[in-house]
């Protein structure tokens, strides 16, 4: 099986290609070739003996989507994209990228003309989501983005429903939760503060907590996006269509909650490294988002989550920091 | 005040124009001008002694949005669009016309330069939604539509919605329902019997009905809609901003409570004019489509609608018979 992913050298990318790398296999078939995309080269992974192309490609420009489905992947992970920071910061960007580079993405496989159908994984995000919000967002809830980003998302969505329903491709749209905790630098992505509260305490050094400690919101651990994204495209087709995007599950709490977590598995020293200084500008944005998914459709179809944040802290203890952290 | 129809040669625009040349004002101004675009060059209205301008445009094509928008009309009434069965036979006509043509719209207010920021009303159409739904579907219902046209006005609302998010300009999505009784001839849009079993009969034709006398649908007469349209031109911003796409009200009524009231306002001769044929493809098709909308938001809004499907009947006799029916 030869799997193609977009996006391949940003973080999700990096971890699902490890992941395919170590199954070797996908949709109960091996995979003998990746090809890995993005707007630069992605690194080649290690350990992997078969056939491996990396390459840098801008879906956006003309004649790319078509050259990147050239040898017909039978799997693409679709994860691609500019972030919602600079989607919004950087209209055109957003628009070309996000929006152009995606359906460039579906009209290439809908201009294959042989047969072509492959199955498309998309990840996009509970950003498609806007305030105000019942306790819990159902299943069924109205789709009215406050960012570019999360309009874009929508509109990927609503096409790949669309190509999939015409029988053009097998679509699955995978609605990500809040994905911590991210390893790394500290970004300026206004959730950043989500993993970096968490992630600068276990390596000993100070994080600042811009936002009250009873913000809700909901979590998953790259580990869970990862197995989202691969449960998506295994996920029999009679099981999901028509409505072929599904809000995933999370972890629902309280920003106390993730501090007390930390405290729980790391220790009191660690969680002392959080200074509370509030920031009006990401109060006000963070407000706008989503609090609880509800995930009810996706937890009957199979896809499955930590059940506390503890977990999430010790996915990245495990998977990021060799099992170590600075008590 | 400079006014531009899209679509202006269609049912909606020609009865929203000759609204508008009867009035002649909106919003609280007198309207001196007017533009109307339509594939096909728009007929001039009559007794509007003031500026017309009457073109065939295609949105589609490079430069025309630019043109249509070169004097900096004040209000847009974006209403051009293939229909919903032309959307499902031809992919390419359909997201053509139904999103480039919009986009480009969007684009060329959005590049103005010169701080440009009109109203949009876009007429929208409850084939935003696919089944199943709930008894009435409310406000906050996904989209998940079930028809390439569907989907396409899905992604221009979210477009709409986010240019307006951005202050480029200032949009209100109209989701029209069942717009009846349409004048003129049988088409062979599935949803064309709505019409033809009250139009038919009233011009002392037999009409067919294809599906049964308990199939539930939500109604409006052509004035309903233009008086939606005008409403969503005139409505303070502050009231709905930032969720701009509303789902308009309408009469919710089975196919024999329609026919029941054409007995009622015409007579048992008319109303004996109506053969049952069913048609297991529009039976088919009719089923997957949103039978009640709640329509609460716009009602509190002020949009106002027929209260009973009477009234909608008496509005075609009124508007488009002259009064008069063949009993």
């Amino acid at each position: 099986m030869h799997v193609l992913i977009t996006g391949a050298a940003g973080m999700i990318g990096r971890k699902l290609t490890e992941r395919l790398v170590t199954d070797r296999g996908l949709c109960g078939q091996g995979v003998e070739k990746l090809t890995l995309i993005d707007i630069v080269a992605p690194a080649r992974p290690p350990g992997f003996s078969d056939h491996v192309k990396t390459r840098a490609a801008d879906l956006a420009e003309p004649g790319v989507a078509e050259k990147a489905i050239a040898e017909r992947p039978e799997v693409i992970f679709h994860l691609a994209g500019v972030v919602s920071g600079e989607a919004e910061l950087d209209f055109d960007k957003g628009y070309r990228v996000n929006l152009d580079g995606g359906r460039n993405l579906l009209e290439a496989i809908r201009k294959a003309g042989d047969g072509y159908k492959p199955k498309v994984v998309f990840s996009s995000s509970m950003a498609v989501y806007g305030a105000p919000f019942p306790h819990a967002i159902p299943d069924e809830f109205n789709l009215t983005p406050l960012t570019s980003y999360g309009t874009q998302k929508a509109i990927i969505e609503l096409m790949l429903a669309d190509y999939t329903r015409r029988g053009i491709l097998q679509g699955t749209g995978i609605r990500l939760p809040s994905i911590v905790v991210r390893p790394g630098k500290p970004n300026k992505a206004a959730s950043g503060f989500f993993s970096g509260i968490i992630r600068e305490p276990l390596a000993g050094v100070d994080a600042v907590l811009p936002v009250s400690d009873s913000v809700v919101h909901t979590h998953a651990s790259p580990r869970s996006a990862v197995g989202f994204l691969i449960h998506g495209a295994e996920l029999p087709r009679e099981k999901i269509e028509p409505h072929i995007n599904i809000t995933m599950p999370g972890v629902c709490c309280t920003v106390g909650e993730q501090i007390e977590a930390l405290r729980r598995v790391a220790g009191d020293k660690v969680a002392q490294r959080i200074r509370r200084q509030p920031d009006p500008l990401i109060v006000r944005i963070v407000d706008g988002w989503p609090q609880r998914l509800a995930g009810e459709r996706a937890t009957a179809l199979g896809f499955s989550v930590e059940q506390t944040f503890d977990e999430i802290i010790r996915v990245h203890i495990d998977e990021d920091l060799g099992g170590k952290f600075a008590a």
